[in-house]
């Protein structure tokens, strides 16, 4: 850790620029060798990890500015973005990261007033694939980086409670709208796409059951390709049919009342 | 409208013990002869409607203002809310409720500049027994009032979209998780609990599908008593099997993937 650096933060300015009390912070998911990732932040200062996370502008919707945040830790401007919760517990706030604690800690800081006031977060959750991003640490971090769900332990803040929310949600989604566009690569297998469904659930689903349901909500479309150099029988490759898939964001998968 | 009367809001009183910048708004749904209807206020300055809602304590979490609120509007202790998405265009307020522009109506405030800056709200909603509700304005409005869904056209600056959205996301619940406790008597037919989730979706469902799909959840226990006094054949009385009503809230209605 490194604790003597200053940072490059100017508060004045950002106590002009934004919204007092509110900010935002993200969950970006990502899959890779069939495990769900997620991108999160080492602080400089305390020996802890963090969710990307800004301010909110005065003339800036919560929208637009976790989009900022994204676009400045990923380096992808258009994100699906999912606006799900504001945590506001008055005791959200670590001791850790109070001014006073970073000032004993060795860190220059003028101005940082404003870092130590409440704070409620409004928390966002994004699916983005993988390969496409280039995680940027922010001036309150070591590094970023791409964590699996089952590596993470601790986090900041209350930040565990917002990613352990963040999944809860995704987990309620599953049920009424498609999910995976942008998680998994343009073309994938029965397999790949149950994995996936098994991941972000976190148990494992039966073979047979997830076909018939998925198959029936005509989302997909089977390609005449099928994946070679497997070992026993080639699977065939499957992709979205994004119209259907699109249409089903909208309508709900099992709107059969 | 009167817009005479001063109005006993002492805004240095809230400034010192509200956050800037933060207010809830709660849609209350509650059902009754058969129509879905909406707790609104009638402002005293303006010829609009509006929800209920107020602001943020300093060390208030949003669901305790939210709960405050709705204790103070409708006399109900013990509300089940549902915290849904918060409302951040920076255009949202709307120019009629401006302290200067109240001033011109002739309206006496005090120290009301703190009314005039920008809001972001977050919706709640709310699922109340009708019959237990006892209407009550607050200082802006002259009066509190139960509105049929389908009589309520616009709504004081952003509300009307804030409603739209509370209904979006009951009528997305209603895929995965029960819903009907709080709304209905403790007894009542299948055509009423039908009658129920038509009125939220806003279309007719098919009698037979619809019995078959909510039997199927295992939340219903069928009494041995039927409805008397009805035309032809008596139905028979329902009530919630409440413990398994609550499971269903948390793990979710369809969950066989």
């Amino acid at each position: 850790m490194s604790k003597t650096k200053p940072i490059g933060v100017n508060f004045e300015e950002l106590e002009s620029q934004c919204l007092p009390h509110l900010s935002v912070d993200c969950v970006v998911f990502g899959f890779h060798d069939n495990q769900l990732k997620v991108l999160l932040l080492k602080s400089k200062f305390i020996d802890e990890w963090s969710l990307p996370g800004g301010f909110v502008g005065k003339t800036e919707t919560v929208e637009e500015a976790a989009t900022r945040v994204l676009k400045e830790r990923t380096g992808l401007g258009e994100i699906f973005l999912n606006q799900f919760h504001i945590f506001s517990d008055p005791k959200r706030s670590n001791p850790g990261l109070k001014p006073e604690n970073m000032k004993k800690a060795g860190v220059k800081l003028t101005n940082y007033e404003w870092l130590g006031q409440r704070f409620l977060s409004v928390g966002f959750y994004a699916l983005v694939e993988f390969s496409k991003v280039d995680p940027q640490p922010d001036v309150f971090s070591q590094t970023c980086e791409w964590k699996g769900i089952d590596e993470v332990e601790t986090l900041m803040m209350d930040h565990r409670q917002i990613l352990d929310k963040a999944l809860e949600t995704m987990r309620l989604q599953l049920r009424y709208q498609p999910i995976g566009y942008n998680l998994l690569p343009e073309k994938y297998t029965m397999p790949e796409l149950q994995k996936l469904y098994e991941t972000i659930l976190g148990r494992e689903l039966d073979r047979r059951n997830f076909q018939r349901k998925i198959l029936s909500y005509k989302i997909l479309k089977r390609l005449p390709e099928r994946r070679l150099g497997v070992a026993h029988k080639a699977p065939y490759l499957y992709r979205f049919d994004l119209e259907k898939y699109n249409q089903a964001l909208l309508d709900g998968l099992s709107g059969d009342w």
